[in-house]
C-alpha cells in the first residue's frame, strides 16, 4: 500500500477565521452548526474565503462473498442491477447528484457481473466479488492494494478537473457486514452492538446475521494469532469489500490533495474509521452528512468525534445521504464570504 | 379577522401515494424522513406528481413595546438596521434566498422607524411597535386584522406569482418574549420551560426575562378575568407583535391557497402553533424546517407533532432555518417525480 501525506490544517489561521465569524451581523455562534462547518472548511482550505468548486461523487460497487451466508436482504444480483440502473440516471444517487450539481462516476471494482462494455461504468474490476470472510481473507494484499489505487486514480481525476469536494459512495449487497466487523475490530466495541438490519433485515435475519459474523471473527482471531498477523490493514482486507477499500484510497488521496471529503452513512462512516486508523489527520478533512438509524452508526460516529449534518432516517446507501447534507456545507461557506459584518452593515453590535 | 376556509386533504388518494413511494427502487422505507415528507407534499397537492414553483419568503418586522424592558440582549434599533441591511443583500436572510432561489420580500408592518423611503421595503406599517405588554394589550384588535390582512395580501401576492412554497420570517427584536408568552397560555406549559435565552441572554438577563414575563402575564389574567375576554385572539393581540400577527395570516391564507408553508424555529412555531389553534388544518400544510435550542422549541414542536427537518442549532431568526432545510423538501419531491420503480429500473424487488 502506498503512503499518504495528509497534513494537519496550520493552526495559525484559526484565530483569525473565527474572528472572521464573529463579526458577522449576526449573534456570536447563531448560525450553530453552520458556524462549525465554516471554520473547518476554512481550516481544511487555509483561507477566509474559502470555495466549493465542481463538487464530485464516486460510487464504488462491489460484491461481497460473504452474501453467499444470507445476511442481506437482497440478493447479490441487485449490486449490478443497480449499477446499470445508475447508468441510466434512475437511482437515488443520480437524482440526489443532479439536485446538487455533483459530477456521478460510477466504478466497478468488484462486482460479480461483466460490466465491462456498459457505457457509464468505469472498468477497474479487480474480481468478480471477494472471497467468503467465513472462511478466508476477503482478499489478498495485492488486491488490497490495487483497490487503494484504484481510489486514488478517481480522486486524482476529479482533482485535475477542479474539483474541491468529493462525495463517496457505495452499492454491495452485504456490506454491511463488512462494516460491523471492521468498527469491531478497529474500534473495540462489542459486536452485538454493530450489528443492524442493514437495508431491511427482521429479528430472524439479524439474529442469522450475528451468528455468521460471530463466526467469522472468532475464525479470524485464530488465524491471525497462529499467523502473528496483525493492525488494521490485515483487518480491512480480511473482511473489506473491494468498493470500500477502494473508498478508503479515495478519502485518503482526497485529503493529501487537501480536498473535503463528504462521508456518507453506516459503510462509509467505517470507511472513514479505518481510514482515520491509518492516518488520523484525514478527519480534518471529513464532513460527516448524515447519520441512519443503522444500530451502531451513532457509536461508531462518536468514535471519530463526528457530528453529523443531518438525521433523516436514510439507509440506502450509494452516498445519499451525504449528498442530502452538501447544500448544508455550501451554507455556511456562503455565510463566511456572503454575510455582511456589523461594521458594513451599520448595525449595533449586540454583545 | 376575516374567516379562511382551509381544506383538510382529501384521504382517498394517500394509498396510491403509499403505493407509488414503496415501488420506487430501494428498500422500502429507506428514505426515512424523505418519504414521510414525499406524502405530506403529495398529500397537500393532492397528486402522485408533487412540484415546487417560484418558492418566496416573507420577511415581517416589527417592534416590540416590552423591549423598553431589556428583554432583550439587543437594542431595538437593530430591527430596523436589520431591516435596512436585508435591502442591501447582507444579511442571513438574503444569501439563504439567493442559494435556493427564493423570492424575498421584507415588509414593515411595525418597525419603529420611518421606512417608508427606504427601497426594496414593502411599506404595510401598523404603527411604530407595538405597546407594553407589561402594562396594556399591545395592540387593538383593529390593528390585529389589519396585521392578518397584511399577511394575506402578501400571500396572495405569492400566489399570483405562481408560487406553490412559501417560507416566513422574522425580524423584530424581543420577539422570543411574546412567543413564550403565547405558548404559555396556548399550550398550557409552565412559563419557565417557555423561556430561553433568546438571540444570547445571558443567565442574569435571562433571569430578568422571566420577571418580566411573570409580570405581565399575572397582569394579563387580572385583566381578563375582570372584563371577561377570553379565547386564544385576545391572547394573541394582548402579547403578539405586528410582524408574528402577520405570519399568522400569511400562513392561514397560504393554507386556504394549499400552498405548503415552511416553519421557521421558535417564533414562528409559535405563529404556527397559534395558527393551529385557530385553524387546525393548517398544519396539513406546515413543513417545520429546523428545531433550534431554544428551551421550549421543542416542547412547542411537539405540542403540534412536528418532526422538523433540521437539527443546527441555529438561533438567527429571519427564516434562515426553514430556508436552510428547503432542499430536503426538494429531495422529497425529486425523490417521487425522478426515481425509477422496480419494474422500469430492471431490479429484483429485494422484499
Amino acid at each position: 500500500m502506498r503512503t499518504f501525506h495528509i497534513e494537519k490544517p496550520d493552526e495559525r489561521l484559526r484565530a483569525a477565521i473565527q474572528d472572521k465569524i464573529d463579526n458577522l451581523n449576526k449573534p456570536k455562534g447563531s448560525l450553530g452548526v453552520l458556524e462549525e462547518l465554516a471554520m473547518q472548511i476554512c481550516m481544511a482550505q487555509q483561507t477566509l474565503s474559502p470555495r466549493l468548486s465542481h463538487p464530485c461523487h464516486l460510487l464504488f460497487g462491489g460484491d461481497h462473498g460473504i452474501e453467499r451466508e444470507g445476511v442481506s436482504v437482497s440478493p447479490r444480483e441487485v449490486t449490478w442491477q443497480q449499477m446499470m440502473n445508475f447508468t441510466r440516471g434512475g437511482g437515488g444517487v443520480n437524482m440526489f447528484c443532479r439536485q446538487h450539481g455533483f459530477r456521478l462516476r460510477i466504478i466497478d471494482v468488484g462486482v460479480d457481473y461483466d460490466l465491462s462494455s456498459v457505457g457509464g461504468i468505469i472498468d477497474r474490476k479487480i474480481a468478480r466479488g471477494t472471497r467468503n470472510f467465513l472462511h478466508e481473507p476477503a482478499m489478498s494484499e495485492e488486491e488490497f492494494d490495487r483497490a487503494i489505487d484504484v481510489g486514488c486514480e478517481m480522486a486524482d481525476q476529479c482533482a485535475d478537473e477542479g474539483c474541491n469536494i468529493l462525495c463517496i459512495g457505495e452499492m454491495g449487497i452485504a456490506n454491511t457486514s463488512a462494516s460491523s466487523i471492521w468498527m469491531h475490530l478497529l474500534g473495540n466495541i462489542q459486536l452485538d452492538e454493530c450489528i443492524g438490519a442493514g437495508a431491511g433485515l427482521n429479528t430472524p435475519g439479524i439474529l442469522h446475521k450475528r451468528e455468521i459474523l460471530t463466526k467469522a471473527v472468532n475464525h479470524f482471531n485464530v488465524q491471525s494469532s497462529m499467523f502473528n498477523v496483525q493492525g488494521s490493514k490485515f483487518i480491512l482486507r480480511y473482511f473489506g469489500g473491494f468498493e470500500m477499500i477502494a473508498a478508503i484510497g479515495a478519502m485518503l488521496r482526497a485529503a493529501e490533495l487537501k480536498m473535503l471529503v463528504m462521508v456518507d452513512g453506516f459503510i462509509m462512516s467505517a470507511c472513514m474509521l479505518a481510514a482515520s486508523q491509518l492516518y488520523p489527520d484525514v478527519l480534518s478533512y471529513a464532513i460527516f452528512g448524515h447519520q441512519g438509524d443503522e444500530s451502531g452508526h451513532k457509536l461508531m460516529l462518536q468514535l471519530m468525534n463526528a457530528r453529523p449534518l443531518l438525521h433523516l432516517g436514510m439507509r440506502l446507501g450509494e452516498g445519499t445521504g451525504a449528498l442530502c447534507a452538501y447544500p448544508i456545507v455550501e451554507s455556511a461557506v456562503r455565510m463566511v464570504n456572503e454575510m455582511n459584518n456589523f461594521q458594513n452593515a451599520n448595525i449595533t453590535k449586540y454583545f
